[in-house]
């Protein structure tokens, strides 16, 4: 991780550019060898993200279309660093001018300002959402390398709006709601709350879930690299995330070790083990058993609104700042793909690590 | 991070040692040169977290006494790695023997198992959550390096009983609590939960709060090495964790942006900023701006139950376990000073990789 | 450094591109905030690379011309990673299919199939010279962060042609030579031999030299991150070497304690000491007493030559190759600014590192 | 690497203590589960490197008696940190009292305390060449990680005593000989040199030679983890070492292309390639092609030498010094296991690094 730049152990992904300037460069170490990339499975991911994509999401129009310029030939990985580059070409610098002087509630303004002395002031630099294109192209290859394993996320709550979900929804059910949401009639309510609030120049919060599926056993390095530690890890690491848990999460401080406890059912080796329920989000001891990791990522209301905020400026003076721009009224249908991305990068890096495991 | 063993960037703790094994071995790598370290400073966290200091955890008993080896010299650390001893006096291999073959639910038995082929028997090897000495150990020399940081941490819920706290308990209020709760009538109802569920052979689940006051603004490294990101990987890298949030956390997801940000009061530099509220919980775009961090973290009911319970042996068979040994009923009262180390290895971690901020 | 595609501890170059690719993208991660860097200051050293730009070197003809598109905003950087892309212009795939089956003697090709299973054919792909773009933009980018350091780099050697130097040649007269060798009669001589082993189609090797002037006492990271082991191995990390050494380095051999040992003279502090010879070569305990570092770096022959040469197929067969291409005769010339890259970024990176020594 | 005081990517080692303190530590992290590690395989190591095994070293008599504390049950590896505990025995802190506010020429002292600040007086503290402890312990290990390569490791050169080895010596022709040279004619003329600077109070350098059969192909990760790179940071981390060569190294400079290249014989695959020369020293483009890995390592007369030398107080200004204490005239024969150890880790660490780099 060093500097906070890099993030992975063996599968590492790095990232460059800012939301105003000319490209996003992601950079992915550590992809072994053989593995089929195409242009087009980045490309999936990268169009599940990209802005302006809905009503629910911000009106910046990008189409987001990544270009690899190393590390795969004909199609293959060589083991080589993979890059990926996608220009930025929907650019508005001038959004930004009339607030320059200001700091955002809420916003890395201040904070990347107090840190390094100045910022880039437009869109936020790094701080922007936009870097999570890094994520997002590294989850892809991250899939491509653990192709057995099946990574199921979806917004689970807007607001007050709580999903019902039976089972593990497919990609078409959750694609299929604009918000990314699989309970239809949830769904249709999260819509129009977004639009609510997006009337009201205001912003809401809410709850990703993601399912991992097949991921196998084995993944998770004690005592600090425990599956949960990483994984909480990449999940913190995305812009306006505020909480993460696993299996039952804050929900396991109501319950006793008989309730909580998952009976071993049968076998273990290869697929890892059974258990007769699942509180634990199939780790024990931070180590995968086998059984789907689950666990859930909160975030908080989009911090660019379009009311009349209290603020400072850079002289440290109080002032009032409205914020124009073209923001989300709601990050969550967008941040599916980074939590899934992140899910992947975790996953994968964990599988290769762990075949350093024994002799 | 690499394979698990090493936690932190430039501040950097490596453990080794089984519960069963004749000691627990700590060493701190770049603690800078300088800082006053005496075996007292440490000795008063270990105390904290031993086994058998009350009635509510473990019976095992155990001074854990640390002794410096290494990288002081004369009282003062001299830039070398800090190395700390802690013998294990109080091993009782046998009581696991009648339970090696099977794999206790909950645990890492059987994960280890699968993922090294086979495990140390005796007590969980470095499954154990004494290994959390070393975050211990790490925290009371991390909390040196920023001595103006103040660190307050303690049981905020246990199963269903929450405490009320009104601003920042003093670590007196804390510690005069046998369970760490600084509410003394929720201290008094979670000792009774308690001894109830150790007396039913159970145990019980729960969440433990943190606040960081004063250890000041630009802390966290953009864009994966987030504040809230480094310390989500600490605190669930502690055993027996589920979750863990900052501010308002999942709470977060009910509010809009216009009750969610902020508002800036006044001033900035040296010590940060002044916010009308703190949802945020300290941070914003994941670097510290100067107000308290805060957050909770979850915990299970600990998986060692008397409860005669369902499981497989090492051939995948079906069988029950009973477990006897010697166990915590509620780790959480010994679990406070590990999520204190944590808190303050991530601060100071963070607060000498920010003077590499600026030119 | 990982999986060995990043060099440097807190300031960390990252590479990606094949010679036969569309670009080279270099990413500098941990550069500070608040550094002056400018196009025109990494292009004199990419110019100083790029093939091209003599008869001494490969007729391939490349600009090389770098274009920032990260981590800086009006010319400062922000402490977000810079990225710097150097388009390939000319490639000419075609020259290698005649050999694609077979394996070079003495390049890569052989290795990186084995260990790959298949390779990049396109001149080398990863293994090209052409990588160490990475080296002299980090280099530019690490000159900038230590701008009271100065870096001398000449050619020393080439074949059995000696330079002859007396103290610290300027930049001046290391360029005025085609072969960057700043005593004017080796250096025709050294012109000399090299055409001739061109017209023989045939290679030679040679040693560079560096020097580094007022890096400052303090550097270097005991035990295991000593000034010298760092700096051996970004030096041997460039292509083709094959040793380094320090001060009087293998000479060191046959000498005595008395006669090496270097006498400090007087003072000590911000600028470091004076001692009355520099056997040393500017370190003592691997961390830099504040006299010049100096050191040599070898080369062996290119391995591209003209000449029919003995080798197998990819079924494991023998045959013989003969490489027709454009290759260097003698890599020293264009390897000056790479030497010179390298110890700018170990320099600049232990300079910060150094930074975290003390409380 | 970090801070300085990690070697190594996935298999790490970590050192603690200091020369004059109670105990060396070493840490070794990434072991994988499953290999066979005894007391006995760490000692032969340690005992070949400990001071007072003969005349021709420093009389400083330690038995360095080894424990594993950690990580090793019934014999094996568990996967977790394996560590061993070196208690110091035979420490005389008086030794140094008279020259402690002065800086010893050629010795870390004046660069420990310019960058520390002030520095463990006793012995040099991590300066020493005791610190190797953890090269050798962590080298033991590194070599039941990969027992199938055979480390061959001796006396080169010695003052201006060159040995003449044909082909491979044995271990026992190099441990028959006090100085570890398997010339018997050169090793006999060495330690009447060693005995004559010993006599005359003064000491010298030599070199080193590294010849590493059947570690395989596929070692080294491009483009700055190439084998050389590693092993060239990992000898030149070595106390007193001043330069690294490998293949024809330096003397490559004087060959052309078709004198140097190692023309391919015939098959590939499993153990690597055959070359009718090995100019190269076993690595193309710095991945190992399976021929014999050699090199060679310059080391430095003695810091430590009886004669009155000038130097400078803490106060910086001009004195003398006459240092007693008991030392090694001649820190070659003690050498040989270091060099032996930190080729083994960088081989067993590139092996399972090798693990990772195809699908």
């Amino acid at each position: 991780m060093s500097n906070g730049n890099i993030l992975g152990e063996v599968l590492q992904v790095v990232g460059a550019g800012e939301s105003h300037g000319p490209e996003m460069t992601t950079i992915v170490l550590g992809t072994p060898a053989g593995v089929d990339i195409t242009q087009d499975a980045i490309q999936a991911d990268l169009t599940r993200r990209r802005p302006g994509q809905s009503e629910f999401t911000t009106p910046r129009d990008e189409e987001d279309l990544g270009r690899i310029t190393a590390g795969v030939f004909r199609g293959v990985s060589t083991g080589a660093p993979v890059c990926v580059i996608v220009p930025n070409t929907n650019t508005r610098g001038q959004d930004y001018e009339s607030i320059s002087g200001k700091f955002r509630p809420g916003h890395a303004d201040v904070t990347m300002e107090m840190k390094y002395g100045f910022r880039d002031e437009g869109g936020g630099g790094r701080a922007s959402f936009r870097t999570m294109i890094s994520a997002v192209v590294g989850g892809s290859i991250a899939k491509l390398i653990v192709p057995q394993a099946r990574f199921t996320t979806y917004v689970d709550q807007i607001g007050d709006i709580k999903a019902v979900v039976d089972g593990v929804p497919s990609l078409e059910e959750i694609e299929r709601s604009p918000v990314r949401c699989p309970d239809p009639a949830a769904s249709e309510r999260m819509m129009e709350l977004i639009l609510d609030v997006k009337e009201q120049q205001d912003s809401i919060g809410g709850i990703i879930k993601f399912i991992i599926e097949d991921a196998g056993p084995n993944l998770g390095e004690p005592i600090f690299g425990k599956l949960n530690a990483r994984m909480a890890a990449a999940m913190t690491a995305i812009n306006a995330t505020t909480a993460v848990e696993f299996g039952d999460g804050f929900g396991a401080a109501l319950l006793r070790g008989s309730q909580y406890n998952d009976a071993l059912l049968a076998g273990y080796e290869h697929e890892g083990i059974l258990t007769a329920t699942n509180h634990q989000g199939g780790t024990q001891g931070g180590i995968t058993n086998g059984m789907p990791i689950t666990g859930r990522v909160g975030f908080r209301p989009t911090s660019s609104i379009g009311a009349i905020q209290q603020t400072i400026d850079r002289a440290g003076d109080p002032t009032t700042i409205q914020i124009e721009g073209r923001h989300d009224p709601c990050v969550l249908p967008r941040a599916v793909p980074a939590v899934e991305g992140m899910a992947a990068l975790v996953i994968a890096d964990l599988t290769l690590l762990n075949r350093l495991s024994r002799i």
